[in-house]
């Protein structure tokens, strides 16, 4: 930020008048803000683009989703979600500031941290992880990359916008506790440790009511709260009532409305007292803020290196990829590829690349690697290339197919390129099932008949189902979708030049329907029951013990790595993980550490483990390092809807290090005292509360102690009444006690 | 009913003053309603017992839930409900009936008829089924029943009271469509069909509201549309604001509440002005009926013979037991057993049955039979008893299991008795697991190492796990609870001199983790929430496609049965399903005939088949008979909850007939044209929806043929915004529409 500030906000604000605040509340077209020339206001520029730039090329007064300027198309969030890596994020984050900076962007809509509830939700591949503490690290370190360039980034959708059914009118109902565990936990660490210029509202009803116009949201949480000292826009037609929307939260309405109506409603509802106009201020002073902030970078521009940031995006994918499985083929894994042997290249999506989203978030990539040709450099002749299908699943070709089998047979080994037309994901609907196009699976079991060295490299933007094939494979590499430069970061992999170390940020299921938001995705009637609660991703499949094909968490490398030397301090405020992490095998790579907790007995359902922190670290062949990470209060607690609070359970935490949520290396069990005082005993507390509470159970055998055996009493009748309140009981025929009797012992107990 | 009717019921109310209004209101005592003796009000009395009468023997001004006066103890619901045979449970309420008249009991506590949501549930003995039909069905024959004797029966308990756990407290937190689809449908239908004298309301709340002051339950669903005309009684200090009990619709608080307090809050609302006396006149007048129903009967009593209903309870427990399996062993299945085999009798529970559940409904006997008693008889020396191991799960004890392992290994046979023990299962709280006691498994393992000729016989109030232990098994007899005459009936299946035909009105799982309420059972922090909807039991297991041990609706036989010519005539307003089944092997035996309905494609999520109708047939060997089920415009539907109705949509149904839910026979698929109006477009409808409305879709081709492609008409905006108001839409940038054509095309639907 530079010392010139070319706007003073505040006398700015004073000069403007109510039309002309009003006015800068929603955009002059699709992605401009309006200017107010009398006052010095100028208009800046909002556009599109997670993973890259999405400026449009024309004349903003359409929606197209087609022309844009060139912009390099880094991985998208579903392939960064993989990295594990924070800095590797935040240097992308960079990147896309100076593009966005080049353009004279002032603020680039993203990231997009939605959870992924459910492997159906077709925007997934914008989306980072079914985890929330992964989620918002990686937008945190997203946001702090762009903002670095003096450009702002909006972190978005917020909030519960974890499906594309009926997105713009679906009502998400879930309880308090999920949302702030699960739903806003990501939010909450990108806005309180990023501090992201812009928040964007999703389309979706929250528990009823608008996102859009949600005031616990956008208000007491975001702000109040949080401490969010930005400017809320709308997802774009995301504003169903203008003016609860502003009295909400919501600052800023996109795009233009046809003739500028809202902004009228907004003078109309000041004019008639409908809207205190103290409102309208803050949300133009708000505006006028972003405004400032963004200035001199929109102003002075830049440039960037498109080489360079090319070379990025091919770093960034070979380290999003994540290497399933890698079985040996006569007693030697399959990858890296024998630098000597002859390989069959078989998949259409080999040479016409699957490597973004379509919907909003689509670039118009500065140049486009194939993993084909890419492929072709480093072997030459020794590769040989088959379609092996048409893009679209009906293109179940037959000779495709015959040609590709017969190029598998010929060669030492068969890397298949498979995975999600294009059609099958995207924003705006969800996927109805998780199987990739039988035509595909189809293929596979043909060259794995002639062929058992099958590589199946994966192409996709959300989980696919994978065990009714990978049999036939011996290596799977999920590549995501992998950004314009990921087929010559697949090249590296399989050859080797790199070692893979993405890891799995969603679970790869053995169905669908044993996903745990199965039975309750996309919803009905409009609305969708987040049925099971904070059971999300792996916290589901854990608690109800499922297998999996691929656990959160999972990936392998091309080397190993030994841990010892776990040291853990902690304490109801939080503490230390150490642990010694070694490369034991012989070449370069890196390990995620990931560190678990696991709860004690609590009065709430809570997950069996949650990842509560993890760190990449790159280790030489031989080398070791001490990896030290943080847990904090809050990474021990659960949401306690009512006392609206977090609150920390004393008991046994068992603290977990491993490379994977099920490959749990070395655990420390610590035992936590009780960080909280005696809950008090409630007017309605049941017999069995007050047994357990140290004071009233004495009072109450005091009490008790010489009255003849009754319902209070006898063990029997204990077990059958025992969950009544005591207050009640005393009501019953021949209780020891009246309710005023018991209400005068509770008080004793304070 | 008599026509001499002792109470004139208008007199007598007009007659009493406001505080002996406000007094029949509530209990005398702990089962004794009040009397006023100035008006000629005499007092009844309401006693326990769904499956037999508990009368307390001793004053009445304790809860004890020990001694009460000898009756009947007939299979309790979790065995009724495995009958599948509303004749037979009918005839065991009219026995009830006989002995409440004979006691002077004006109405007997039953039948509970709660939806086993989770096999957890402490008190699933004292229901029917996990299905609704099933519970509503055999819930009215039991009423039907009872009420033939003159006596009132009292169906509860009301409603969505499916856990022990915080039940005096617990918000249950379910939809409507759930609600209506699931949890009341039992109690509406048996209202609608059996008319009961009372309901009982549960102690829970119900999103939110407690039963007992939920006026929408209790008025407006009970008495409004299902035209209940009886009394709604409390569950026993189910009562938290006795006015706004009254005002929602309850009308008797039980049992007495010290010195009669809420009878003076009612005098004091009425005189306040917060109470309609017209409200309190309405419930007083439906209690006099109901004490003018049951006159006749209390006072004239009766006598019932001990040795007939002993009979039956024999005679209705044979054909409650389900014969999970019977493996042949050396090409013979292992039941019925041969008689000349010699036979080890293992398991206390042969010896000290367990017969029936612990808590309110505890019955004292009038007899007791027990299993090794009775095969004694039957077997004389060929058979030998050995306990094998105590009846609480402390006592494994290894020399009984000794014992016991030499027993088996010199008997051709051995049967074991396995079970849960009684300190597992209670009304008051909920199983934990669903586990048989380690001591019995390792006894089963042992045992099958020296014999491999092993049949199970189990004694247990709600599913256990069998999927550890049974592979020992050649054989398996869920036995449930039976009632006191049980021992000898197992003695008769058995020895074949009874055939089994009972099917599982529960789904045995593989692992209490598969069971669909899982992840939200039993809640936490006073609230559960049902977040599995409709999906209950094998609703939920079919859905997601989940193996279980043994599916709803399982049962062998010692013969076998053959379907054939299944007709099925259907439309929207319900139809027939005709179809032949015969018995195809050498013995007589009885064959429950079920009717499952898949739904076709559909607005909601729907179950992938329910059952819509059964019947239970008798057939000698040889025998066929054709069997006419019926289906209704219900068993076709769903509820829709905002429009607030049950709909029934076009399409495909599959009318399944089978011996389970998943042995189905034979199926049809019939076309049900569409009975619904063309829903009219909503203000808020999408642009998917527009071009799904027939005339909609005409419009607007038409508005747009000669526009400029533009977000409405270009594919691939369509397949992003698709799901957008149209309205909305029309508020965009280079929108072709504005939100007023829209509104106005709109009107032009219609």
């Amino acid at each position: 930020m530079t010392t010139l500030v070319p706007l003073d906000v505040p006398a700015v604000l004073a000069a403007l008048s109510l039309e002309e605040k009003a006015s800068l509340c929603s955009g002059a077209d699709f992605w401009n803000t309006k200017a107010v020339e009398r006052a010095g206001v100028p208009a800046v520029m909002l556009t599109d683009g997670p993973h890259g730039l999405r400026k449009q090329a024309t004349s903003a007064d359409h929606v197209g989703l087609t022309d844009s300027v060139p912009a390099t198309c880094f991985p998208p969030a579903v392939a960064l979600g993989s990295s594990f890596d924070a800095d590797l994020v935040e240097r992308i984050g960079r990147a896309l500031g100076a593009e966005s900076r080049t353009e004279h962007v002032a603020v680039l809509l993203g990231p997009g941290i939605n959870i992924k509830r459910s492997p159906l939700c077709g925007r997934n591949f914008e989306y980072l992880s079914e985890d929330p503490l992964l989620s918002g690290l990686l937008g945190a370190a997203l946001v702090r990359g762009i903002q670095s360039a003096g450009v702002g980034a909006c972190v978005k959708h917020f909030a519960a916008n974890n499906q594309e059914t009926d997105r713009a009118r679906v009502s998400a109902e879930v309880d308090e506790r999920t949302l702030r565990e699960i739903y806003l936990a990501g939010f909450e660490r990108v806005v309180t440790e990023a501090m992201p210029w812009m928040v964007m509202c999703s389309y979706n009803k929250v528990n009823g009511t608008y996102a859009s116009q949600h005031p616990w949201l956008l208000t007491d949480v975001l702000r109040t709260e949080w401490g969010f000292d930005g400017v809320v826009v709308s997802d774009w037609g995301a504003v169903n009532d203008r003016v609860a929307a502003l009295r909400a939260g919501l600052d800023l309405q996109m795009p233009a409305t046809g003739g500028h109506v809202t902004d009228a409603e907004i003078v109309a509802a000041v004019r008639a007292g409908d809207l205190d106009e103290a409102v309208l201020d803050r949300a133009v002073e708000r505006i006028l803020t972003l405004l400032a902030r963004s200035l001199p970078a929109v102003r002075e521009g830049g440039a960037f290196d498109v080489a360079a940031h090319h070379a990025l995006a091919r770093e960034a994918a070979a380290d999003c990829a994540v290497l399933l499985k890698n079985d040996p083929v006569d007693g030697v894994p399959l990858l890296p590829l024998d630098p000597a042997a002859t390989v069959a290249v078989i998949g259409e999506f080999a040479r016409t690349p699957r490597y973004q989203g379509a919907g909003s978030s689509q670039v118009n990539p500065t140049r486009l690697d194939d993993a084909w040709t890419a492929i072709r450099e480093l072997a030459g002749d020794r590769a040989v290339f088959a379609p092996g299908f048409g893009l679209e699943d009906s293109a179940n070709d037959e000779a495709l197919r015959a040609e590709a089998v017969e190029a598998a047979r010929g060669a030492d080994v068969a890397v298949l390129f498979l995975g999600l037309p294009a059609s099958h994901e995207s924003e705006g609907f969800d996927r109805r099932h998780i199987l990739l196009p039988a035509a595909q699976t189809a293929l596979l079991a043909a060259v794995a008949e002639v062929n058992p060295r099958v590589v199946v490299v994966l192409a996709n933007g959300s989980t696919v189902q994978v065990s009714d094939w990978a049999h036939h494979a011996a290596a799977i590499l999920e590549g995501w979708l992998l950004g314009q430069a990921g087929g010559g970061a697949i090249a590296d992999l399989l050859a080797g030049r790199t070692n893979p170390s993405g890891r799995l940020a969603e679970t790869v299921p053995l169905r669908l329907q044993d996903n745990p938001s199965y039975l309750n995705f996309p919803g009905e009637l409009g609305v969708v029951r987040y049925g099971e609660g904070v059971f999300v991703g792996y916290r589901g499949f854990d608690a109800r013990e499922q297998d999996v094909s691929y656990p959160f968490g999972h990936g392998l490398s091309y080397t190993t790595f030994g841990y010892s030397d776990l040291d853990v301090t902690l304490d109801e405020e939080g503490g230390t993980v150490s642990v010694t992490v070694a490369n034991t095998g012989s070449r370069a790579g890196k390990e995620v550490v990931q560190v678990y907790v696991a709860p004690p007995a609590s009065a709430v359902a809570r997950p069996v483990r949650e990842l509560r922190a993890f760190a990449k670290v790159a280790l030489e062949p031989g080398e070791s390092r001490r990896v030290a990470l943080t847990l904090t209060r809050r990474d021990l607690s659960y949401f306690d809807p009512r006392q609206r609070r977090w609150v920390v359970e004393a008991g046994e935490y068992a603290v977990a290090v491993g490379a994977s949520s099920r490959d749990l290396r070395l655990t420390t069990t610590v035992t936590v005292t009780s960080p909280e005082p005696v809950a008090p005993l409630a007017e309605d507390a049941s017999l069995e509360e007050w047994l357990a509470h140290p004071v009233g159970s004495r009072l109450l055998a005091e009490r008790l102690a010489d009255a003849v055996p009754n319902l209070l009493t006898d063990p029997e009748m204990r077990q059958v009444v025992g969950n009544f309140p005591l207050a009640r009981l005393a009501t019953f025929p021949g209780a020891p006690m009246t309710p005023a009797e018991v209400e005068d012992l509770r008080i004793a107990t304070r």
